[in-house]
C-alpha cells in the first residue's frame, strides 16, 4: 500500500491520513511528492483522477480524499476501531469530522499549517469565530474525556483535528484550559512527534503558506 | 427522528440527506426551515452546534452535515447496505463523495440549485472543468453499470450527485451521451420526483441563488 503525501510542514489533509494510518501501525510506504511543482502533479496524473494529496494506492484500488482513505483504512483494515464504538458516539465523531471536511474556511485560509514558523497573525472576525468553535469542540469533549482523545481513544476525529492544534502553536493562539488540555494531549503523541520532527528536517518553502511575521 | 431542511428548491445539502433516508424508506419527521431568516438561525440555535441544514434528530443524538447522516443512517438503520457491498467499490463511492462534499467549488458557486428555473449562464473555466470531471464520473460509472446508479444499486454516492444533475438541468449544460444517460436515471426515479414536486410549490426566492438569464 502507498501513501501519496505532500510537504509534511504544510500538508494538512496528508497529514490527517497518514496520521490515522501510522498510529493504528497500518503498513504502507509512503511516497513524498513536494506541493507546487510540476513533479507533484505529473506523478498524481499518472495514478489518480484527482490531482491532490492524500491519495492511496492499495493493489488496483485508488482511494483519494483525507477522509475518504481514513473511511476506507477503519473498514478495510481495523474492523471499524478507528471510529468510537457506541453508535450515537460514533455519529458525533463522523458529524465533527465532516465539519472540518468541509468547514472552518477562514482559519484554514488565515492560519496555513507551517510546523517550523512561530508567527503573529492578524485575524479576521471569521477566524476568530473559527477558533471558538474549536475552543468549544475541545473543551466539551475534554469535559467528558479528561485528557485523553476527543472520544477517549484515539479516532478518526482526532486525526481529522490534529492540523489544527499545530496550527494554534504556530500561530501562539491562546485557548481556555481545557481546550488546551486535549491540544497538550496530541502534542505528546510520539507518532505525531514523529511527523513533527520529519516536517521539521525539510527546507522547501510554499510562499502561499508562509502567513504571518515571523517572531522566533 | 426529525430531518431539519431548507428550501427544497434551493438547498443541496438538505436534498443529499433527505434523498438518501427517502429512498431506503427510513421514518422520519421533515422540519422545513426556510433559508436566509431569522426562524432558521434561531430553531436550529436551540437544538444545535452548527447552523447548517440538514440537521438531524435521533432522540438524545444530533447529527450535523450531509455526509455525517447519510454514514449515520448507513450504520445505524441500514446495516451498511447504503454503500456498494464490495469494500473496493466502497471505497471507490466514498471518494467521490468526500470529492462532492469539499470540491467543486466554482460549479456550486455559479451553479446554485434552482429547481424551478431554466436559466442561461456564462461559466468560468474552473466551472467548466468541474462539469467535465462529473461528466468523466458520470460516464465511467455508466460504463461499469448502464443505465442505474453509479454503482448499480442506489448507494450515498448518487444522494450526493442529485443536486448535480439538478443544476445540469437548469443550467441546461450538455454532457456526453453515458452522462446523460446518468442523469436520466436520476431524474426518472420516483423519489427524487417527490422533492422536485414539492420544490415546485415554494414560492420563497433567495437572491444569491437566482444566478443567470431566465429562459423560460
Ligand atoms: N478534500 C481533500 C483536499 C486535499 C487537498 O486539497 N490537498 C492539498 C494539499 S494539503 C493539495 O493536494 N493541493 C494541491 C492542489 O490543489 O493543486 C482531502 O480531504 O484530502
Ligand atoms: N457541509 C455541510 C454544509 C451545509 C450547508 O452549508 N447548508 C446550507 C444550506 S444548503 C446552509 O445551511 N446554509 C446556511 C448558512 O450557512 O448560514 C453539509 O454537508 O451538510
Amino acid at each position: 500500500m502507498q501513501l501519496f503525501i505532500g510537504n509534511k510542514n504544510y500538508s494538512t489533509w496528508s497529514l490527517r491520513a497518514w496520521y490515522l494510518m501510522s498510529k493504528f501501525n497500518v503498513i504502507f510506504t509512503e511516497k513524498q511528492l513536494v506541493l507546487d511543482t510540476p513533479e507533484f502533479y505529473e506523478t498524481l496524473k499518472n495514478s489518480f483522477a484527482v490531482q491532490k494529496v492524500p491519495a492511496l494506492v492499495d493493489g488496483d484500488l485508488q482511494v483519494w480524499d483525507s477522509l475518504a482513505i481514513c473511511e476506507y483504512i477503519n473498514d478495510a483494515y481495523l474492523s471499524n476501531t478507528a471510529w468510537p464504538i457506541d453508535t450515537a458516539q460514533r455519529a458525533t465523531a463522523r458529524s465533527l469530522s465532516a465539519e472540518m471536511h468541509t468547514g472552518f474556511m477562514a482559519l484554514r485560509n488565515e492560519m496555513p499549517m507551517n510546523i517550523r514558523a512561530t508567527r503573529l497573525i492578524e485575524l479576521s472576525a471569521a477566524a476568530k469565530k473559527d477558533i471558538s468553535r474549536i475552543d468549544e469542540i475541545f473543551s466539551q469533549q475534554q469535559r467528558s474525556y479528561p485528557n485523553a482523545w476527543l472520544f477517549g481513544e484515539f479516532s478518526i476525529a482526532d486525526a481529522m483535528y490534529a492540523p489544527v492544534v499545530l496550527r494554534l502553536k504556530t500561530y501562539q493562539i491562546s485557548l481556555s484550559a481545557l481546550a488546551e488540555h486535549y491540544c497538550q494531549h496530541v502534542l505528546s503523541c510520539p507518532t505525531l512527534q514523529q511527523w513533527i520532527t520529519e516536517a521539521l528536517k525539510e527546507t522547501d518553502i510554499v510562499a502561499c503558506d508562509e502567513a504571518g511575521v515571523d517572531v522566533t
